[in-house]
């Protein structure tokens, strides 16, 4: 599908709105100058929009399929990915001493955001190998490291995440999957895994899966759970694919969209494994797997955001009702909101990614919490985001919006994915609200000083729209100090609209920077975002300190339909 | 899939929010007494539950589809149809002297909204007959009724309306299919229509098609479209199908959802046709045919919501993560504002079909006026609100939401076509801030002056709730205000979230009656509507005075992404 990569649009925010630039200066990214950052985003958006691109459509049409027990990826998925890994986009972040380009984050999620946006089903590929790097880099042993490392980086094998058992999914403590340990310091594991992305793959010659399971005798809930590295071949002497190990593919989901990528479940029958970091502390190897991925999956809600919105805009132009649609005021404020939106959301992400950077080339704890604080937002926020502008996509193509061969419902069913897998949006805001309000509100107040800051310093040239955000932080920092006080279950009855709120705030703060760094068609932005977006803060910060009485007051039969009581 | 029909619900709001029973103290609906009422709801609701619900899931997976230039509809789709036609459930408002029940359209629409919830693929074709039997009752010779309207009331033969042409959407004027007088008084058709539902069936014996099309000469734009009836097969001396007319089904589109619902692409090739009405005033009598059938589809929307939201509760109770999810205060949110607000929509629409069965009893202007203004928002935000309803019963269901075997996504892509057809939810805003205010604003302000008068009487009862609404209706009242004062494009950007905020004051009104009139469980949720769902009004009404001008002052290539300027 057609698809212009937003190189610009990211390089005016990584220049203007984030402190990307503070990276070059650290021993760490010394070498992400801003002319390197662009040469990658340039080099980056090519492909997204000459190679993948093209793949999207027939990724739905042809979903990937199972052919007597062996993976059949989409058309063209084979060539499309080998362009991602010949292009070195696997190992964006990861360690230059295994073959990574060792740049930062930021740039990552940039060019994630870009390839999501060209074909998300495919890129769901590299996400879940990135995230494996991660985990292999801070939690694996040296031969483990030096064995898989390479291989992933250079895109010639790929790697999957095992969370979710049937009977287990946001309750991960309750999965039963086994591992036995075996004479020669390895284990075999039995059991099975569902909801496994690209669980089989024909792209790459092996499938390194991480998987969480119980060891004899270990505890119960999250802290009896290991992690292990299962790949689908056992490397031989040489590290190559051997003899095949003992999992398997049952089947594969039909879904609502995503085609392209295996959604599989896997089975385990005494296969071959290697642990992971600690006994029993599987939970954190697999927190910074998630990490990297919650992020990635925020991004992903943008980039199908963007171009969900760059296809209705096309059309609206060319649809002419009475004078072409993109001139009717209702279409505008579809689009025009959804522009703003989008430019919100990337801020978000990116600054959750800098921060991130930041604190790992600088130990800096502040950047760590906040870090730790905008990836809930960046995921929930980006990825609801991206729901509402594909349904808006749908909304602008009319009657057109609802005939698949236009591609606007395909938008839609990829992207509604992003809200449920890497953790569904009500456990990211019931973190937020808990575990990320637990250093007192210590890293929100700082994040809303840096708002109130900016706001105050944009008084002179830019009153109104300074005005109106200041107002909305206030109210925001007001909200945050009464959530406080309150218990998890009253919190928790209003985190996802807290989390909103806490994400309009943050997306005025960076529309006013760009107020002030950027032309007149980011002033009018703006304008949008504070006339049409940031006023909804006040309706979720009410619901968001509604307390949990008002749910708990209803029965489930009322719930249901029945109000006998 | 397994559907509860919301019988006591209905009953409940028509017993005892809406004045249905006034209905019953008219000449016209004397019959339309409360036992006549609940007699029909349950009768009706035995048929949705037991026989329709049961059909849906196939209706998805196995589309209705052309064999050879002949429609062959979904598995059980002509048992169900005929299950509909032979409880007379098509004629529920039909004038009894052709066979119809002549019972109040509130009965109608509620009959309508559980066939929806039950299977809302097969639903649009009764939906579809009842608007061409509304137009042909009031618009059609004594002939054409005589011998269309027995069989279409019977269901032994279905209604099509034949609108959309390839350039011609929300632009109805557009349109350039033709109209030949011949000798005898019938016409020749001649011309491509698209998005024709039920454009061909199995299920009835004839296909009925209303064409609006040009007669030669006709003036340009509205003016000079006529309405023609264009059967499938020309009726014989006996009434009965006899040879086949000069039109054919050209394809199928593929779509999102309602896979059993044929969307036809036709085209007639110099078909015989008779006038209905008069000469270039078809829009008249398509709007009669189009205003009936905007309600349904309000009641559409919400038909769906219950159906999803019983599949999310069942599911919620179901599944144990750490308990069972119906006890995580976030799910309940989720679950308790989707009750709260299909409370809301469906009192609405039940609202709005009473005005519209009082000002046709008593020809009384004011009330002619109410269902006028309500008719626009009961579609717009049923249909918004059946699309949130199904969207949220995916993420209830997590991961399982998004695999096509629990038919929660199956709700989201059949509903999602709501909000677009029966003229988009941006049209219905459009006539709220257009056409239905430029009485001067009277017949909102006479609307929200009952909110007000229902605000009083609550606030010895229910002092905070009573509160609440009186402040977000004086808001409301002063926005209106404000819009009147405004141009049609300033108005035009803030209609649908216009529409939106007056659709959450009335549904607080309904709570409120409820809450006096109900038991604990509806004080409860009027509770609820009033802390999570009401609060939002204020930021609907700051977007809907924002104006056209921020909108304006972003050029189309910002709004595409290039910022340049």
């Amino acid at each position: 599908m057609s698809f212009k990569a937003p190189v610009e649009q990211i390089d005016f925010i990584l220049t203007h709105i984030v402190p990307f630039a503070e990276l070059a200066r650290t021993d760490r990214f010394a070498d992400a100058t801003p002319e390197t950052a662009r040469a990658i985003l340039a080099e980056a958006g090519k492909l997204a929009q000459n190679v993948l691109a093209p793949l999207n459509r027939a990724g739905d049409t042809h979903p990937a399929r199972l052919e007597n027990g062996v993976l059949r990826s989409s058309p063209g998925f084979i060539e499309g990915f080998r362009a991602i890994a010949e292009g070195g986009w696997v190992g964006v972040s990861a360690d230059p001493d295994h073959g990574g380009m060792g740049l930062p984050q930021a740039l990552n999620m940039a060019v994630s955001e870009m390839m999501s946006g060209a074909c998300l089903a495919l890129q769901l590929n590299p996400l879940l190998t990135q995230g494996q790097i991660e985990a292999l880099e801070h939690h694996a042993s040296d031969a483990l490291k030096a064995l898989y490392l390479p291989k992933l980086i250079s895109g010639e094998w790929s790697g999957t995440m095992n969370l979710t058992e049937p009977g287990a999914g946001s309750d991960v403590g309750a999965l039963v999957t086994r591992a036995e340990p075996a004479d020669d310091g390895s284990y075999r594991l039995t059991g099975q895994k569902i909801y496994i992305t690209w669980g089989d793959s024909d792209v790459t010659s092996n499938v390194c899966h991480l998987v969480l399971a119980r060891l004899p005798g270990a505890p119960r809930g999250t802290r009896g759970i290991s992690l292990f590295m299962v790949p689908k071949f056992l490397p031989d002497d040489q590290g190559n694919p051997g003899i095949a190990n003992d999992l398997k593919v049952v089947s594969l989901e039909e879904k609502l969209g995503i085609h392209g990528s295996p959604t599989c479940v896997m089975s385990y029958d005494g296969a071959v494994g290697w642990l992971v970091g600690e006994e029993n502390k599987g939970m954190a190897a697999m927190f910074t797997m998630m990490n990297v991925a919650r992020l990635g999956v925020g991004m992903q809600g943008v980039g199908v955001a963007e171009a969900a919105l760059q296809a209705a805009v096309r059309y609206a132009v060319d649809r002419d009702q009475m004078g072409p649609i993109i001139g009717h005021p209702d279409v505008r404020r579809m689009l025009g909101t959804a522009r703003a939106e989008v430019f919100a959301a990337r801020a978000i992400g990116l600054a959750c990614a800098t921060a991130i950077d930041l604190s790992r080339a600088t130990d800096d704890p502040d950047q760590a919490a906040r870090a730790a604080f905008l990836t809930p937002i960046a995921k929930a926020y980006g990825t609801d985001l991206g729901i509402r502008v594909a349904d808006m996509g749908v909304q602008v193509h009319g009657g057109m919006g609802y005939v698949e061969e236009t591609g606007a419902a395909q938008y839609l069913r990829d992207v509604r994915i992003t809200s449920i897998y890497e953790g569904t949006n009500g456990i990211q805001a019931m973190d937020l609200v808990g575990r990320k309000l637990s250093d007192g509100g210590e890293a929100a107040m700082r994040l809303l000083d840096e708002v109130l800051d900016g706001a105050k310093a944009a008084q002179g040239a830019h009153p109104e729209l300074a005005h109106q955000l200041w107002q909305a932080a206030e109210t925001l920092r007001e909200a945050t100090q009464t959530l406080l006080d309150r218990d998890m279950a009253d919190r928790f009855a209003g985190a996802v609209p807290y989390l909103t709120a806490f994400a309009r705030v943050l997306g005025g703060h960076y529309h006013l920077r760009a107020a002030l760094a950027g032309g007149a068609s980011h002033q009018a932005l703006a304008r949008v975002f504070m006339a049409r977006v940031l006023p909804h803060h006040a309706g979720d910060l009410a619901e968001a300190l509604a307390g949990a009485n008002d749910l708990t007051g209803i029965d489930d039969a009322a719930l249901a339909g029945d109000f006998a009581a």
